[in-house]
């Protein structure tokens, strides 16, 4: 038998046949997440039902030298799943049981195949939730979202999903089963919980969370506001931010978003409006009107040209429909785009946006824009046609220098999508050799022989040169890069 | 001249004479930190000025293999600072530069010797402070909160300082300078940012940090309320917490505790009576109202018998007045005290106060308790005469039993004091040999030689020996203590 035989053979005696997938069309599923730009085929997929199986497909991949990657929902942006060396993805969606709910001590006991959304629904009858919520809330999971360090629309108010994990209990590369971090906030030692979130599945497998759990806002006000002047948009941002409100979402649209909506769902916006901005504030009933009165005011200070109000659930719904519409409605403008995800300091802003859109103009590429306005969490929307070879290049060049506007003014080039394939290029933007080198041997201790998911996040001698800089041959590609093939 | 000597003159010459501390008098100012039971003496003390002075002596220690250990306000309670093998304490307080205060972002850059306090106070007029609020923050600087991660009174709503710091310049334990995280709030690749806080020491020294502004709060109200039970007390603190309701400071005190503030400053609360509960609310002014009334209603329900509400800032200050005399008023009741950290699930509070009592009882020591009730974050005050060997020898036995107590209902052995010498012994409470074993290998990383704070953090053969554990003597001590002894 040839050692992929062998290997397919024990994870079968392992798991049972209908639990190991070898079938082409079968594995094509597996093949990407939700940025199809990205594609690589995995050998083998196997479906883990316990913490011990898990454990032993891992040691069975160590045994036969075989990459192996964790899935959850495949929702991914940045291809931190693909098996881009082949090799076993292990799925999870099958460990999706919640273990516990403590609501007393406000917290729960999940296996990683929890789909976010079904975490909050169960325990919203006794008032609370579960508070990072990525757009793919219905479908992504809390195992995957630890490995992203996923955030989402209301990070501004409640953090990322670091600030929303306790503990773990975890697979390491080589099968052994650890825990980190606990059950209270504060845990002794080096904070191994911390890193080993958002460490893109490169630390090893989360099999167990335990996750704080919020209770639910007594009441919610939400405002909508339509400018004729983008700067206006963001100084009416930092007027609100500078005047002590905290909302839980602070969400803008430019323009060109504006013109999809209205060719796609007639919201009834004017299309000479260059930005919108959702503001939503929530907590305790009482007081919060005082604040709403006065981001009422902010938005007339700043010019705003229409302003809409919520006066009850529905008419929120409603509001937030357009910003929900959001990514439905780009088909319309080309056909195929990519959402960029970088991250700046508030008070750049206006700078950055006036970059893009010289970006744009240079290459001669549409870009929208539909943002996170109140962490600096940017989403450039680079509109384009795949069949177009001459404008994917210009595209190319688009988004490099879109994360290098980034990283200039003190941002940085992911805000929520994680590295995985897609970025790895663009991290000498940010991390000198020397940081990388820290962030390479850190990866040896939990992953030294790099067969957990391999050839992610680390720039290659052809990422320096891509961003035309001297190709680094020291330690840090020879980590990243020659360790990790086979 | 011999190799001492040598260094010592080097030293010298790198920062002039008035800089390098030998003289055994000067030198004993270094030999601990607040908590006056631990005790060593460095070889000498050094006076950085600048970054690349501190990377300058790093380099130099490193040359000629000699322990070194930065040093902030010395305030710290674990002995995180003490050179047990001797060598270089690099003292930072000159390095007390506030470099850069942007209120529009949100953030200052300071040295790493600023005290906490002066922080906050550079940036009052502009209506801010610098959240982390630690009791030493009159003293203790930022550099030292980012060594032991420290929190204060105010974690409960704004975290600790690991919430508060961006981005950090390290001198690295080889002398080369890196920078971890940056000026927004993600950061891709591994939260390297986050390792390193909480540290203690063992990872390099920080230099410089990012560290966020807060706005202060419009308004604050403040209740506290006397209980003839202290079932009830803990009881109200879940009810409030229960309710929705995030305290800016949940504070307790018990009959001890009461009793000492009595004798030594009559403040006029009734002996009899088990607890004193402090709850203060900050933020919007609008609204405060509301809760605090339900507050007072909570407290009513659960037979408080007596509670004053401060009506305005001197009756605030009044109502504190008796929380932060409470350490002060100690001595009335045993000449020496340790100050115990613990951490447990806030619903286990009153299970673990009994047990605390039981064991006091059992070892005929009195302890007193003051702690952040609405964190789960205990501080036994064990009361003693260091005088008595027997007594002492029973001290011992009462910290042993009451951390036990902490792992045992999921807790942890310190909150915010940090591990140091003072808990090494207790770290296989609460980490398995594998968990401390990843622990050591990540501190390889960082500081390969141990030179960097020897002595610290990880449990040795004797420490199992006293836990009446099977010693280790695998790679977790060997990591831990054979590599760091010369």
């Amino acid at each position: 038998m040839d050692p992929k035989e062998q290997l397919i053979a024990e994870l079968t005696e392992l798991l049972g046949s209908k639990n190991v997938l070898t079938d082409a069309t079968a594995l094509s599923v597996y093949e990407c997440d939700a940025a199809p730009s990205f594609k690589a085929m995995p050998d083998v997929v196997v479906f883990a039902d316990t913490t011990q199986q898990v454990s032993d497909i891992v040691k069975l991949a160590n045994k036969s030298n075989t990459p192996f990657i964790a899935r959850g929902g495949g929702t991914g942006l940045s291809g931190g799943m693909l098996s881009v060396q082949g090799g076993i993805i292990i799925a999870l969606n099958r460990m999706d049981r919640i273990l516990e709910i403590d609501i007393e001590n406000e917290q729960a006991v999940v296996e990683p195949g929890v789909v976010n959304l079904l975490l909050s629904q169960a325990v919203q009858a006794q008032g609370y939730h579960y508070a990072p919520d990525p757009s793919s809330q219905k479908a992504c999971t809390i195992g995957g979202n630890i490995a992203e360090n996923s955030g989402g629309p209301h990070t501004l108010k409640y953090g990322v999903t670091s600030d929303h994990v306790l503990g773990m209990e975890v697979v390491m590369p080589d099968g052994e089963i650890i825990t980190f971090g606990g059950e209270v906030e504060e845990v002794p030692g080096y904070d191994l919980r911390g890193v080993l979130i958002g460490s893109e599945g490169t630390f090893g497998i989360v099999t167990k969370a335990t996750v704080r759990l919020t209770r639910n806002p007594q009441a919610y006000q939400t405002a909508l506001a339509v400018f004729d002047k983008m700067d206006d948009a963001s100084n009416a941002v930092s007027t609100i931010i500078g005047a002590g409100i905290i909302p839980a979402a602070l969400e803008m649209m430019d323009t060109l978003v504006i013109k999809a909506l209205e060719d796609a769902f007639q919201f009834g916006f004017p299309l000479d409006a260059e930005a919108i901005l959702i503001v939503e504030l929530d907590g305790i009933e009482a007081g919060m009107q005082n604040q709403t009165d006065k981001i009422l005011e902010i938005f007339k200070q700043h010019n705003a040209r229409e302003v809409n109000y919520a006066k009850d659930d529905a008419e929120r719904q409603e509001l937030w429909k357009a910003r929900k519409s959001a990514f439905g409605s780009f088909g319309r403008l080309a056909p195929n785009y990519i959402t960029q995800d970088g991250v700046v300091p508030r008070t750049r802003l206006p700078k950055v946006l006036r970059r893009i859109s010289e970006i744009s103009e240079k290459y001669q590429i549409a870009i929208a824009n539909v943002f996170h306005a109140g962490d600096g969490n940017i989403h450039p929307i680079v509109l384009f046609d795949e069949r177009d070879a001459d404008q994917c290049e210009r595209v190319e060049h688009v988004n490099k220098e879109i994360l290098t506007v980034c990283a200039e003014v003190g941002g940085t080039i992911t805000g929520e999508h994680g590295i995985g394939v897609e970025k790895m290029d663009y991290m000498p933007l940010i991390f000198s050799p020397a940081d990388l080198r820290v962030m390479a041997n850190v990866k040896e201790v939990f992953n030294p022989t790099g067969l957990c998911n391999p050839g992610k996040i680390f720039p290659t001698a052809e990422s320096y040169q891509k961003l035309g800089l001297q190709p680094e041959v020291d330690n840090i590609t020879q980590v990243a890069t020659d360790k990790i093939s086979r």
